[in-house]
């Protein structure tokens, strides 16, 4: 259970490392050391009262001559359940409204110009239990569901791009479900929408039997305040799919997320900062937080006996730059709003500097790869 | 100058975090916590004597009905040079076979069946300097060189594959140079060679200066001990290129390499590992250690005064594995051999569980980067 009380890497590094020690090892786990964002009392104070974890870092880059600085402050919200998940689903969702409000709320005191909330943020993970009632019931329309419509409330009201990944019901191509990220703009209008690529099958992560992988490509989405993306979940593990998002041209990628300690702790770290050094841009990656039960026990395929919970999802929500850096993460336990400035000069700094894009000899990848997917591909084995 | 003293991270989290935080610690930063290897009595005093860093780790695997366990035992070898950068070639060529036969030595006693030494392990890294002479002295037939018919001598005489990067002179194509992998088989025999696909031009990487993008694709080879492949330096920052080598059925892919701490380090973590992760294979990083003097001074494109060295390579050799986990790294400061025992059924289980290949979508991204490479690409941006 020791997962449960451990609240963050950091600050146990933190408490128990010596000054010195200290420095080399946040340089080598986290690249250089990022500058505290300076945030407003009143969000403070709102921010504890409203009992979740706020951290603000500051990614700069050098001054240039023909640009100005780019800075974009983005806030990554993580949170719990609010409601037991048997309660009505439509009492379920309004809690849940009411509850990543009140964080963007404080996220609009901290001047974030993009707010970016959890996978399918509006209900449950209930994908493990195999049920359709009533997690089904919980799909909405992307372009116009009530979810939408609340979205588009807040970004009007504090001119802010929110990216908003729900379980998407697609009534014009005969009611089907997905996994799909809403975009937004500023202005209120829906920008559009990103469906996950990638479909899970592995452990408790049913979620093949109730959507399909995305069919909206690697759209990328150009707001007021940079060219993002949204690459949910289970696409952080397949690099090419970050690779074709910044091949677009995102400057940001987001990875809403819902996963557990026991599967992929190990990874978190890993992937979504790979993909940051790899591409050139900043990544964005948000885990949900809690344990949540359901009241039929499902199993999960590995022989132990049927529960109620898919474990715990452990928040540490993160930001990756393209120079190798990273934030410390949020919370491991609580809910949390992350808020990061990042000056998106860097990426082209960055790029200029290491050159992945120039050195990466895609066409020789595109012939590559187009032959390995024939039925008949022969892989390239030297014998003795 | 504190990286310096530095030496190395484990060391520093085990001295200073109490035994429960440090077990989760562990868990987060480096996966499920691996059996340490048991290693001869002879082979730890061998080590002691011959002053470099001796570790050994397991990887495990679930035991299967159909398959036996596939244990193969790979060797890291990273080190410092021996002689000064302006001894005699021909002596500092031989200091280095003597320095590494006597590691490879110890390797043996430890039952090593794959041997992997640091990228151009001959010579000095001294493409930072851009000069010609002595350096292209340096280069060798990889297929009849002294320094291949020295890793012929100790394959036969180990039973082991020896995996040898060096500087290629290639004869048949008119005298041209190559940062090349020559791989000998335990029977004596060099069964094939892995140019390095990725060049850099970063920092006083001048690589470029001297030889171009390799030809030989993405080879693997199938050894008596399973399939490897190399993806020298450079390339573990294009993840394609470690992608390549799994699709051609590469079991484990060595990464030799040379990088220095104020550039790559909060890299190298992580690159390696995602590979490992997102390719269900091994993967070993190979860095080499301490700072090399030239005697001629010369610049690095960033304004500072002309100096006489590239900084210090920092070692942190390491092995990971498709679930995860890592081993710890070597030194970063002194000579090392990492001896790691590698179930390779490993692979496959992890593969079936969480299905990267199958739910990857190549067929897709095929299509997708034929498009991105064209001059005529249009990104696919959305805008308002």
């Amino acid at each position: 259970m020791s997962e449960y009380v451990f609240e963050s890497l950091e600050k146990t590094l933190e408490t128990h490392i010596p000054g010195a020690e200290l420095k080399e090892i946040k340089r080598i786990l986290y690249g250089k050391e990022l500058r505290k964002l300076i945030l407003p009392q009143t969000a403070l104070d709102a921010a504890l009262e409203r009992d979740f974890d706020l951290q603000g870092y500051v990614f700069e880059a050098a001054p240039e001559q023909l640009r100005a600085p780019s800075a974009v402050r983005v806030g990554l919200i993580q949170n719990k359940i609010i409601l037991p998940t048997d309660a009505p689903v439509l009492d379920q969702i309004t809690a849940l409204h009411k509850r990543v409000g009140e964080i963007v709320e404080v996220a609009a005191i901290c001047g974030v110009n993009v707010v970016c909330f959890q996978e399918t943020w509006t209900m449950p993970f209930a994908f493990c239990t195999r049920e359709r009632e009533p997690w089904t019931e919980f799909a909405e329309s992307a372009e116009d569901g009530f979810t939408t419509h609340f979205c588009q409330e807040l970004a009007k009201k504090y001119n802010m791009v929110v990216v908003s990944p729900i379980l998407e019901r697609d009534e014009i191509h005969g009611g089907t479900l997905w996994n799909t990220a809403v975009v937004v703009s500023n202005t209120g209008t829906v920008l559009g929408k990103s469906r996950k690529n990638h479909i899970p099958r592995v452990g408790d992560f049913n979620e093949s039997t109730y959507y399909m992988e995305g069919n909206t490509g690697h759209q990328v989405f150009q707001t007021q305040f940079g060219k993002i993306a949204v690459n949910i979940c289970y696409g952080r593990h397949h690099p090419l799919n970050w690779f074709m998002y910044s091949m677009n041209g995102a400057e940001i990628i987001f990875n809403p997320s819902a996963t557990v300690g026991a599967l992929s702790e190990p990874m978190w770290s890993v992937e979504a900062r790979n993909a940051a050094i790899a591409n050139h841009c900043f990544t964005c990656a948000i885990n949900r937080v809690g344990v949540e039960y359901f009241k039929n026990e499902f199993t999960s395929g590995d022989g132990k006996k049927a529960h109620h919970d898919f474990g715990h999802f452990y928040g540490s929500s993160y930001v990756a730059a393209p120079d190798g850096s990273r934030s410390p993460g949020l919370s491991r336990t609580q809910d949390g709003l992350l808020v990061a400035e990042l000056d998106l000069n860097l990426n082209r700094q960055i790029a200029d500097k290491w050159n992945f894009k120039m050195t990466g000899r895609y066409d020789l990848y595109a012939e590559e790869l187009t032959k390995a997917v024939q039925h008949a591909f022969k892989p390239n084995i030297v014998k003795e």
